[in-house]
């Protein structure tokens, strides 16, 4: 019998509120956004990514930062993190007191030239004075490491230039790495060695999964991880946030399809299933369209029998 | 590396035709039906399940199963099966010369009593005189398992009852078995166990997986089974097939889901992915809905630039 040798828990850090509302075009107003990170905690999750400190002629959605970092009632035990782009993101945010920040860079360089305007290395230099600063002060720092697997602009990617962008992230100081299928184009082998890639530079405990059902492949590349000993993943509640490189297709895995395969096969992640369907529903009433979370549409098509 | 010892080649079996379509509320009429199975067999697939001999008063959208038996043109090396639910309708299937008849048997006394109103062991005793004329007239004969997972009666199905309708399977010399999770709800220690049961009767390569979406779960399934050794999956195009228990709710896995994670991991079907997804544009546009295939809706999105 295979599956012996997976973890026995797993930690789930729930993107919903910064990464699956960034790109939403409703306004969602700060109350319902403390109100619904309020329900994830309630619901047992233990890592929120709650905000992002960029320009609101960006990213509008996120211009209500600091009323959101400041209305939420923190619970111990729960860690709060935040997006902070550059060092201007990064002074704004310390007034909030995030637990961890998050800086990004992509695995392909064409992606990295068009989403941010420079090369993966000069990112890089960008984010250094901001982990240094957050380290000093400290702040955790986690890099999210996009386009692992697949590129909306390259193709594929190769394993090489995951632990080419790992390798920088940890000359900088970042002290953790997600491994992001961010169009979702991959699947377990890929997923694998692109997970492999970043454990040259980084501890299994330091490496999470952030994969995307573009194609319906992220609870499967969530096994292909559990496999290498990966235990901590993201999700988004109810699937919040689609891909912009695939119009209407779904982006975020939905964190209630996580938890049902993980407590499905014994795996404990102190997450209350029905308490995170609430949450999703509440947020998915709120922009007024169903859940893309699969366990959710069943969940409560037999709730309503 | 996790994943190495994987089969090299899969064996897909489309039931979109039949477990597909029956219990569509829209009619489709026989040359709709023949023009996808010919889309299916040009697009690689090399078993098809075309129809079923039932009564026209339970199951209308199967009364033209006649006309499209003997209505396709029919292609060497692919294998057509038909569903032959009591001795009538073998007798019935016999004219339209199947390569396989399929008899069918539930996990759950429950279920086999809500559903077809007799006992396991009664089912099954009704079956050997189809199983024995089939296969004296040199027809093979696969049996479908249903609930093998959990049965919205019962709940969850221990592996014993899977072991037990196995047994009385091969006792009337069904000669291959379909691992089937009806309503879904299974998770990959639970399939791989409800396979391993059915392992006790039959060897890996009579054995077939046939896994529902309804909670997201059938692709991390097809991999557990896969890491079994299993090389034969049920699936149905475009994921036709709505589960009645759960309204509303994705039942057969999409066959296009399943070629996408196949083919990302290096392991050969034979079917051409595009031509695929146009089989089942072609369905979806019959009946007038979305596809249920997240790698049709996002191959589709990206066709549409």
């Amino acid at each position: 019998m295979n599956l012996a040798n997976l973890p026995t828990r797993v930690k789930l850090i729930d993107v919903g509120p910064r990464d699956g509302l960034q790109n939403e075009k409703t306004p969602v107003p700060a109350d319902v956004k403390i109100s619904l990170v309020q329900r994830l905690q309630d619901a047992g999750l233990q890592e929120i990514e709650v905000t992002s400190y960029v320009s609101p002629k960006w990213v509008p959605q996120m211009a209500d930062n600091h009323a959101v970092m400041q209305g939420i009632a923190r619970r111990s035990g729960v860690r709060y993190s935040v997006l902070t782009p550059n060092l201007q993101g990064y002074e704004a945010s310390v007034q909030d007191r995030p637990d961890e920040i998050v800086v990004f860079g992509a695995a392909s360089e064409a992606f990295s030239q068009k989403n941010i305007n420079c090369s993966i290395a000069e990112s890089i230099e960008r984010f250094a004075p901001v982990v240094a600063a957050a380290r000093a002060a400290g702040i955790a720092v986690r890099g999210a490491m996009s386009c692992t697997v697949g590129c909306p602009y390259e193709g594929e990617i190769a394993p090489e230039r995951v632990a080419y962008l790992a390798g920088l992230m940890r000359g900088i100081g970042v002290q953790r790495v997600d491994v992001a299928d961010t169009i979702g184009v991959g699947t377990p082998r890929k997923v694998q060695r692109a997970i492999e890639a970043a454990l040259q530079h980084y501890a299994i405990d330091e490496v999470s999964g952030h994969f995307h059902d573009t194609y319906g492949q992220a609870l499967v590349n969530t096994l292909a991880a559990l496999e290498l000993g990966v235990w901590n993943f993201q999700s988004s509640v109810a699937g919040l946030g689609g891909c912009p490189y695939a119009k209407g297709a779904t982006g975020n895995v939905a964190t209630e399809d996580l938890v049902y395969l993980l407590h499905g096969m014994g795996i404990d992640t102190g997450i209350d299933l029905d308490k995170l369907i609430d949450a999703g529903v509440y947020i998915s009433d709120f922009l007024g369209r169903k859940s893309a979370s699969r366990v959710a549409v069943a969940v409560l098509n037999k709730r309503a029998g």
